[in-house]
C-alpha cells in the first residue's frame, strides 16, 4: 500500500522502506555474526505533562521509520540478517479502541500495508518468543547518540531481551550512513516536500503587507502546507522573523514567538518547512515587506545570494563540508568590502573568522527525515572545531552523492557580535564601524536551498523566486 | 504588562495570575504551618526523539501557568504563605542565547512582565538560599495525579530541597479546586477562546464541499484560530470526521488523521478547540457536508440538539454532572424512540444502560487551562462508575458558579456496540433492529458547547448555528 494524502498529493509506496531494509541487510550481511537480528522501537504516544491530552499528533521516531514506514506508535520491529525477512509487532489493542479511536486491524492489515514478511501482535513474550523460533542469538540494538542535541536514543527495551547477546555499537554507524545517502524513492519524497515549502514560501510572499503580524504569515505557511500539500508537522518550529528579529538566527520558539508586528521597510526572514510522510524540507526565503528593496538591503542580499550560488556551484562529491562554509563567509566579506563595510584582505578575514561575525551558524546541514539529519559528527567528519562559526557546523563531511543538504548562508547584524568584534584586537581592523552602524537594526538575511549533492552537478529542490530583480516581479504581481 | 496578539485579540493582564495567586494564598493560610512555602516548577522544553528539533513550540504546564502566566521554559516559582510575596527563579541563559533565541531580558523585565515581587535568576543554590533567607521551612510541593490519565505531575525538584521539610499533598487539591471555579478574569479569557473556535467552525462550515478531504478543513481551522485569533496552540487533536469516521468518538489522532475524502451525503463531526494564552475551549460542531440533512440525519440530529438543550437549561448549582447525563440520555432515547430506533420504556432503557450504546462516552468535562481540566475524580466527585456511560463521565461533582464545564452528547451508530447490545438479553428487547441497520455506517452527531454555570442561568459560550434550519440557512449563504 502507499501513503497519500488525496490525488493532488504525492504516492509514497510501501517499497521505499523495504528498499531500505534491503540496503540494510545488505550493509551488515557478512559484518555481523551469523544469526543476527536488528531490533528496533517505535516511538509512543505522549501526553502534555499529565494530562491526557496529546500534544501533538504522534509522529514515528526517525530510525525506526526510515526501516518500515510505519505511522502507529507503540510498535517494534525485527529483521533477520541471515534471510532478510522483516517482523512487524503491533500493538495488541483493546476491544475499546474500535469505539474510541477507530477500527482495529488485523495483522493482515499491516502485513500489505507496510510489506513485512510477518506481523505479529506484540502479545506477552511475543517478540522473545518469534526472535527465539527464528533462532537469533546476536540483537543489534539502536542506541543513538546525537551529538547534536546530546540525546541519545535508547535501544529496544521488551521481556526478555535480557535473553539474548545485545550488540549496541554495531547498528548505528551503519543505519545512520543509510540514512545520508537517498536512495531515488526517498529524494522523490524530499523533492515534493521541497515543493510544498516552496510554494508556501511564495503564498507567504504574495500575501504579505506591512501591518500584519508575523505569526500570521506563519499560519498561512502551515495552513498552505497542509491544506494544498498533505503536510500536517512542521519539521521545525516556523521562524517567521520581520526588521530586526532577522538578527535572532533560531527566532520563532515559545520566547519569540513570531508575535512582533511588520512594519514598512523591514525585511523579512522567514525559515519554515513542513514534512510529508516524515521526510523533511527546510526553506528560507529573505525578502522586503514591502516589495522593494532599499540599497541596503539589496546589498546584504546579494552578498548571501552570491554566497549560495558559489557554494551550490562548488559542492560537488569530494569536497568538504567546512571549506564550503569559508568559501560562503569569503564571498560575503568580499561583497561587504565593496559595499564599504569592512576593510583588508579577504583571505586574512576569513582567516581571523571575521565571518562569524556575520554568520554565526554553519551553512547548512544533511537533510531528510530529520531536519538535522542523523545530527551530529559521523562517518568521516573532522572533529568539531572550536573555532567561531566552523564550531557550529553541524557537519564537516566530505560530500557525496545522494547526500541531501542545506545550503543556508546568512549575513546578520548582531548587536552583541558586533560589539564584541570591535573591541577584539584582532577583528576590530578590518570593520569600519559608521558604516557598519547603518546596518545595525535591519536584521539579517539567509538564503537557504535544499539540495541534492550529484555528480553531474546538484540539483536545486527549492523553488522559489531568489534574484533581487525575481523577487521584487514576483511581489508586485500580487 | 499583557499577553496579546495584536488589537484584534484579547489582551490578558498578569492580574489574572496575581489574583490567582492572592487566591491561593487566601486557601492555604491557617491550614498550613507558619513558615509554609509553595514552591513549583514549570514545564522543560522536549526534543522530538534523540533530535535537537522540538515538536512543537514549548507550552507551559498548566498549574504553575494558573498561578504565574510565565510562558517560559525552565523556571521555578515560589510564594511565601505568610507574606503572601511571589517570586520566579527564571534560567540564567547563556550568553550565546542573544544570538541564537532572542534578547536576554533582566530580572526587571521579568518583575514587571509577570507583575511578581521577587525576580532571581536559577545560579546555583539559588532556590534554596533564597527559600532559607525568608525563612521557609514547610514546603508546599505539587504532587498532582491526574485520575484521567493515570500520569502524575512530580514535585518540584532543586538543588537542595531535601534540606527542607516538603509536603506533597496539602497543595494539590486545593489548586486543583481553585481552578475548577474561575475568575472574572479567566472567564474572559475562555470566552475569547471559545468565540474564536466557534468562528473557525464556521468557516470550515462555510467552506467545505463533497469532495474535499477532511484534513483541509482542519488545516483551515487551524489556520483561522491562528490567523485571525493569534491561537498558535490548539487545545486537543483535531477531530474533523465526516460519514462513519462520526462515530469514532477520538478520530483525528495519528492512527486514524482525517485523511478521508468528504463524500455528498455524509454528516461531518468535527470536534476542535484552540487555546489563547493556554486558556483552551472544545467546540463540537454536526452538519452535513453539502448543507442539507437528510430526514435520518435530520433525526439524529434533533435528538441530540434537544439533549443539549435539556442539559444547558438544567445544569444549575447544586446539580450533580452524572445526573444531567442521564437526562441526556433519555432525552435522545425517547427522540430515537419516537423515530421508531428503540421501544419500551425510556426509564427503563436509562436503568438497563441503553443510552451508552448510543452515547459511550461522558457528557461533558471541566474546562479550563487543560481541554480535560484538572483532570480526574476531585472535590465533592462521587466514585467512578463502572456501568457503561457512566464509566466514562469525567467528573461526577456537584455543579457549582464559576465552574465552565462542556456539555457534549451525541449519538453514534458503532456497530461493535450496536452488535453487542443486540446480542444482550437485557438490552435487545429496546432495540429495532431493522430501523437501526438503516442508520448504520452514518457516523455520528455531537453537538458541544462550552458553558459557565451560574446561578442566575448559564451561559453558552459557543456560538455557532446550532439549529437545522440555522445550519442549513448558514450553509446556503456561502
Amino acid at each position: 500500500m502507499s501513503f497519500t494524502r488525496g490525488p493532488k498529493t504525492l504516492q509514497v509506496k510501501a517499497d521505499l522502506f523495504v528498499k531500505n531494509r534491503h540496503r540494510l541487510v545488505e550493509a551488515l550481511r557478512g559484518k555481523v555474526p551469523s544469526k543476527s537480528a536488528v531490533v528496533l522501537q517505535g516511538g509512543q504516544e505522549k501526553n502534555r505533562y499529565n494530562t491526557d491530552a496529546e500534544d501533538l499528533p504522534f509522529r514515528q521516531e526517525s530510525y525506526f521509520f526510515w526501516a518500515f514506514g510505519v505511522h502507529e506508535s507503540e510498535c517494534y520491529a525485527a529483521i533477520d540478517i541471515d534471510s532478510g525477512k522483516s517482523i512487524l509487532f503491533a500493538p495488541r489493542l483493546h476491544p475499546d479502541f474500535a469505539i474510541w479511536e477507530g477500527s482495529i486491524n488485523g495483522e493482515d492489515w499491516f502485513q500489505q500495508k507496510y510489506a513485512v514478511d510477518e506481523v505479529h501482535f506484540n502479545d506477552a513474550n511475543k517478540i522473545h518468543d518469534v526472535l527465539s523460533g527464528m533462532n537469533a542469538s546476536n540483537l543489534l540494538l539502536l542506541k543513538a547518540e546525537n551529538t547534536d542535541s546530546g540525546n541519545t536514543l535508547s535501544p529496544a527495551n521488551f521481556d526478555g531481551v535480557d535473553k539474548f547477546s545485545c550488540d549496541e555499537k554495531a547498528l548505528y554507524p551503519v543505519m545512520a550512513e543509510l540514512r545520508v545517502l537517498k536512495t531515488d524513492e526517498e529524494l522523490e519524497v524530499l523533492r515534493y516536500a521541497s515543493r510544498v515549502a516552496s510554494d508556501a514560501h511564495k503564498a507567504a510572499m504574495k500575501h504579505i503587507k506591512p501591518g500584519m503580524y508575523e505569526y500570521q504569515l506563519e499560519s498561512l505557511f502551515r495552513h498552505t502546507s497542509y491544506y494544498h500539500g498533505g503536510c500536517r508537522h512542521l519539521a521545525y518550529t516556523c521562524i517567521a522573523a520581520s526588521g530586526c528579529n532577522g538578527s535572532i538566527l533560531h527566532y520563532g520558539h515559545a520566547n519569540a514567538p513570531n508575535a512582533r508586528e511588520i512594519k514598512d521597510g523591514d525585511m523579512c526572514l522567514f525559515d519554515m518547512g513542513p514534512e510529508y510522510n516524515c521526510y523533511a524540507s527546510d526553506v528560507t526565503t529573505s525578502f522586503p515587506a514591502n516589495g522593494k528593496f532599499t540599497d541596503r538591503q539589496k546589498l546584504v542580499y546579494n552578498a548571501v545570494l552570491k554566497a549560495n550560488r558559489a557554494v551550490l556551484e562548488a559542492a560537488k562529491p569530494g569536497v568538504r563540508w567546512n571549506d564550503m562554509h569559508e568559501l560562503a563567509e569569503k564571498v560575503i566579506l568580499s561583497h561587504l568590502k565593496e559595499g564599504g563595510l569592512v576593510v583588508g584582505d579577504v583571505d586574512e578575514m576569513v582567516k581571523s573568522r571575521l565571518g562569524a561575525v556575520f554568520m554565526p551558524h554553519g551553512l547548512g546541514h544533511l537533510l531528510g527525515l530529520d531536519v538535522h539529519d542523523v545530527g551530529g559528527y559521523l562517518g568521516d567528519a573532522l572533529p568539531r572545531s572550536n573555532l567561531p562559526g566552523l564550531k557550529s557546523l553541524r557537519t564537516t563531511r566530505t560530500l557525496r552523492e545522494r547526500m541531501v543538504i542545506t545550503i543556508e548562508p546568512g549575513c546578520y547584524f548582531i548587536d552583541t557580535l558586533l560589539d564584541k568584534a570591535l573591541a577584539d584586537e584582532k577583528l576590530k581592523k578590518f570593520l569600519v564601524p559608521e558604516k557598519i552602524n547603518e546596518f545595525r537594526g535591519q536584521g539579517g538575511v539567509r538564503i537557504e536551498d535544499d539540495v541534492i549533492i550529484w555528480a553531474k552537478g546538484n540539483e536545486n529542490m527549492s523553488q522559489v523566486p531568489r534574484t533581487v530583480e525575481e523577487i521584487e516581479k514576483f511581489m508586485a504581481a500580487k
